[in-house]
């Protein structure tokens, strides 16, 4: 069966299928400017799982929270209603208490890209103090870089 | 000066202007439909603060939520982006222990209609379990129901 | 590969299955109501692509659009971020010139209950003036009924 | 009667309020990142109708476009449900052909930064090919840098 209405992960586990959704398009007939922030969520969400190993969830369960400091997107071609999307995430440390996701979206069929940037995100506790990666975290990272 | 982006209290405590917003908008070049429920929270939160007279953040923080339970809406007319809408809000016990707000969304310039419905809400305590809505908060909705 | 991020068409194809997003949530810690529409919007346009046998797109590429007149929602419990949920859709014209969705969205793992309701439409031309449902959009709609 | 719900345009026209909505709050008890671009887009909106005098709908109207191509946000600060925001805008010509809005968000009461970034948009026609800003643009641009 053929990629349903949202994200599926495909091969790559860094890809990410999405159709865009109905109520995230706008009037001009392509999607409204600041999906693309909860877009790239879904593809962060989906690398933690299958690349990190650690759900979003379950890493807020713990007690670390990775609350979004910085984020940059280039808008580079329109997407209409039920287009489908490929969200490719990668992501690394940057400096010694960032976690920096690169992100790139594009049209699953053509490969025309869509919208690219990053999302640069604190490590917190519970109560928001920033606090240093943890071992096991950095742990788990080191190992998605090795991994093909 | 005119009433600008969004909410201005009018008037009647039950009125409230609000522009559409571009993001509130889809490719059908009205607003998406789901818009409508927030802006019937928008609604009832002015409600709270000028008919009852505590704002519905100070109700959280004294530990009484109102989780919806049910919500109806009739889609009577389009709005374009930046119309200038008016929302209008009434409330009552509704049982013994639901809260029943009726709601209506017109064009401002026209009276024009765009949305109308309700919402129903529980009331819980912080671990939101249903609680039987307190005295003080009973003794404060009575006073609305006898303002003009 | 389990069910990822968001919708994914299951064997039945009423049902599919979608992730609550991060940005789905609100400050109670469940999902903010007004999503629930859009969710049964995924449900709508994944009953179209896979019962009826033309996307919503193609329909609106076909001049017929199905704004939306009516909605009803029941809340009947919460959903965390990042919970699977099943979305169950059924379709039938109500009167001679309205298209009724009857929702259903439950956990996946529990079955247990997040919201129920309906949503009606109408059907216009381009121009939003209200048409007949064309014979064959009523020949494709019989058709579902009678598959299993 | 203070400033109500939403943007209530203040004495300097650059200057508008806005509260968090419950529907921009998320499970962290914040606003999710991507309502920060929805203000952005209030503030673009007012900026143009009382620093340029004319409206971004009229702007469309008379074929038009601003698309966005590039955003950028830094995350400053939190602000809760019902917080009152300040949401300060400027903007300039960026090059020949593109229009660059700098954004900074501020609670209204402290003055504690919440967001800060700028936004760079096109101008197309409204088959979406880029234009060159109109000379009517360039003259109400050029009034509005002069004006204290």
């Amino acid at each position: 069966m053929p990629p349903a209405h949202n994200p599926v992960l495909s091969k790559s586990a860094d890809l990410l299928n999405l159709r865009v959704r109905y109520s995230e398009t706008d009037q001009m007939g392509t999607f409204y400017n600041s999906r693309a922030l909860e877009w790239f969520e879904c593809g962060r969400t989906e690398w933690m799982r299958h690349r990190l190993g650690l759900s979003y969830a379950a890493l807020e369960a713990r007690g670390l929270f990775l609350p979004l400091v910085e984020a940059h997107l280039e808008f580079r071609g329109g997407a209409r209603f039920d287009d489908l999307l490929a969200v490719s995430t990668s992501a690394h440390l940057a400096g010694r208490a960032r976690l920096r996701f690169d992100m790139q979206i594009n049209h699953q069929s053509t490969g025309n890209p869509v919208v690219s940037g990053y999302t640069i995100h604190a490590f917190t506790n519970a109560t928001r103090k920033p606090v240093r990666p943890p071992d096991w975290f950095s742990v788990m990272l080191d190992k998605t870089a090795q991994s093909p």
